[in-house]
């Protein structure tokens, strides 16, 4: 799968000297450049205030760390299209060099006047960006523009708002591109077509045979050198209130009328809007104190780098969600997410309702619930937990695992998010990216969690790190006479 | 799970020259013996025509051969409790020595009176043998008193009829084990527990969801030795009559009141008596000429010892049967066997009906529908086919699948069958077991099935050994716009 897509456009990077733009956009640009998906059609223009040059710049982006194996002709190709501008988003009287390299650049390349803008800046910085492209006037002449930026689309609904005028007074909503990198990994993509492709799944995707929802994005990892953003933020804004939320809402949206982006995204943004009003008892939060994780002692949050020694930030998260649709009627959805947990993983439950009649409810271990397990990471793939027979005499039963690991199935390997992502940047396909109804229905529903969170009282640290989370997280779910699911490692016993 | 059960019996075994004695059930009784199921107070005694000492008898039972791994002194132990008594059923003098002998063993190992005949015998030694232990007086003590036996039961109907009446005359229903010892199959018995303590399946086993049913049971092997029996009575008595038959209705049963014996097989005969008659473009023979198999030139059957030259015999059958029944409304099941196909496997394939929404249909390779198999052998497991997203960029679909491999996640051994229907002869439970009216009402399906056949302008040898059957077989499915699943060994890659 190498379809050519209209890989000419001059692609400008704002904020080309930080760390996004080397460990994660070079490299994916890197991949599709070595895939001959672009080439000498789309130069790349760094944009940063420092004064490079293009050779620096190019050393500074460390293709040795971070693209080893590249092959040394493709490399110096794509080098060779690699420039810099030096530009400081405070002072406009830039603008002018800034036109005339990404005219002149475009032209030289045969870019048809196609301009890709990449936002790897603060978003305090958006509106001065946007300002510069505005003035330098390359929204003027003909070619598609674009313009792509990342979370935190704001702090709360009110700042998401404006930050999103700053963008639309200049672009139209069909070029704006809001990434949210979870929605490029490659299960999260599988479960549309899980869903929709599948009678076998499609048919009990609902409140008859699904008792509850599970979605947990867990990290052993710590805060890091992310404190200061991190502190400010918090896990609800940090995970809750993107990757969490659009994993849910592809979990439990109603078929879209079509493939097309937009009908995908009529139909998540249909079932964000229909998330009931949160409660305070069904919310949990939580911050790690110090405790071991692989062994080593790590530090408790308010110690970390750029946290402040009496931080109320929440870095667990647990939260009970119902959806008012016909469909969902009466299935929770508990959705978690925490730093310094006992491990990293992802993934999506669906835990069945029991089978209808009683035929094996006297034996010992009567059947378990059926388990519909999307694996996001690590082991992308999917196991449905079932009741097998226990090997031997007698029908007694024995829980198995039916597993579709992805990657020994499929030799192919993925593209990382930020290439796939790119990719349909350039292909002009929104299907991977939030529209800015959806963010904002995330943001109605996330702001009352934000207020439950601020008027609760607070003793942190309230869990071990290395653990798995506040016993108030385990209540949540056990006081419904349910349990969490386990991380769903692939069974490596299972083939 | 080696639950003690009530495993004090004499076990006489007619007929205990023959082959099946020494290759199944000598070494299943062995087993039972080695897991301690069986011990000092279950004597076997072994009868037949020739004048043999115990010494010999064992023997002849070539315990190096077909126990290579027993342990010495458990050997020594069980070959310590095997019998044998030389008796000629056509002469009813002997009953005396035969009384004596079960009566004294009995005592000797404190059998408390239960006795297990088993009658490894041709059905027209039935009905001697019968009278031996009626005249015996065998049956007059106290303790319980089960009779065990195998297919062919009966020719068709009516001698199936006449069989039966010479045991029933002697014994009760509920002391007779007749044996298809594809019940025992551990895949086989796991249809029950798939079906009925799993809500993802439970709940898609109908009309609804199944667009069609395949059951296989293919073989590789030729006719063998045993061209006398077979040619007699060709695939349909052979395995059509019994063992598709039986994973039919284990298949597409009601669910039954309880997991009880009785519960589980009126539902079998049930979905037996609702057979609808079949009609003459239902039915596919065939028979194998000359081939290669495994890279060796094979006979056509018409040349295999014990075979007439100008045999009419088919070697392979397939069926399209329908059921009345509100469950299986419309819903065709595809019946297939032969000897000398391409390959040995046993299989039942649920086909489900596309996804209701056609999402993905415009796409090159539109979803392929989902398929649940059940692997009865080998690579024992379930399978589900479903359609994943290919792996990189945009949406399109690849097919894969979940895999549950039973040996690779149970590291348990499961009993061979005999060891397992055993097992269950001694317990007393009658679950995998054929009653009755069950056999009746397979007849009553399998009769005009052979008068069609019996009718048919026959053209044989219609296809070649190492071959995947008559032509006909493939139109009998692709006319309906359907398709044989292929044998679906356990995907390697799947983990």
């Amino acid at each position: 799968m190498t379809d050519k897509i209209e890989g000419h456009a001059v692609i400008v990077v704002f904020g080309a000297t930080g760390d996004l733009v080397k460990k994660k956009l070079i490299p994916a640009l890197y991949n599709l450049y070595a895939k001959k998906i672009i080439a000498r059609r789309a130069p790349i223009i760094g944009v940063a205030r420092g004064a490079l040059t293009k050779d620096e710049f190019v050393k500074l982006l460390r293709f040795d760390e971070f693209i080893p194996n590249g092959e040394k002709k493709t490399l110096s190709g794509f080098q060779e299209q690699i420039y810099y501008l030096s530009l400081d988003l405070g002072e406009s009287r830039n603008c002018t060099d800034f036109a005339k390299l990404v005219q002149s650049l475009g032209k030289r390349h045969g870019s048809d006047g196609n301009i890709l803008f990449y936002l790897a800046l603060p978003p305090s910085l958006f509106e001065s960006a946007v300002g510069v492209v505005e003035s330098s006037g390359s929204l003027e002449a003909g070619g598609w523009k674009r313009i792509a930026f990342e979370k935190p689309f704001g702090y709360d609904l009110g700042s998401a708002r404006a930050l999103n005028d700053c963008i639309v007074r200049v672009f139209q909503e069909g070029d704006i591109y809001r990434i949210d990198h979870y929605l490029a990994k490659e299960l999260v993509q599988t479960i549309l077509v899980l869903r929709f492709a599948n009678s076998i799944f499609e048919e009990i995707w609902n409140h008859k045979f699904v008792d509850n929802v599970q979605i947990t994005v867990a990290e052993k990892i710590g805060v890091e050198t992310r404190g200061n953003y991190y502190d400010k933020a918090g896990a609800v804004r940090d995970i809750v209130q993107n990757h969490l939320l659009q994993i849910l809402a592809l979990v439990s949206m109603e078929p879209p009328k079509s493939l097309n982006a937009d009908h995908i995204r009529d139909e998540k943004v249909e079932v964000l809007k229909a998330l009931k009003k949160i409660q305070p008892g069904q919310v949990v939060i939580g911050q790690y104190g110090e405790g071991v994780v692989e062994e080593e002692k790590v530090l408790p949050y308010r110690e970390e780098k750029f946290v402040s020694p009496r931080s109320e930030t929440e870095t667990y998260a647990a939260l009970k969600v119902y959806i008012h649709s016909k469909r969902w009627k009466g299935v929770p959805f508990y959705l978690r997410t925490g730093k310094r947990l006992a491990a990293s993983f992802a993934q999506v439950n669906l835990v069945l309702k029991d089978a209808p009649r009683g035929l094996f409810l006297e034996q010992e271990s009567g059947p378990a619930p059926n388990v519909i397990t999307i694996r996001i990471q690590p082991d992308e793939g999917v196991a449905i937990e079932f009741n097998a027979k226990h090997p031997g005499y007698g029908m007694k039963l024995h829980p198995a695992t039916m597993e579709f690991c992805r990657p020994c199935q499929f030799d192919m390997n993925s593209p990382e998010a930020y290439e796939n992502l790119l990719h349909e940047i350039l292909r002009g396909d929104q299907t991977l990216f939030t529209r800015w109804d959806g963010v904002k229905a995330s943001w109605e529903f996330v702001d009352p969690v934000l207020q439950i969170i601020k008027n609760r009282k607070k003793d942190f640290p309230d869990y071990e790190a290395g653990n798995l989370g506040p016993s108030d997280a385990e209540r949540l779910i056990v006081e419904d006479g349910r349990k969490w699911c386990l991380p769903r490692k692939r069974d490596a016993a299972a083939g």
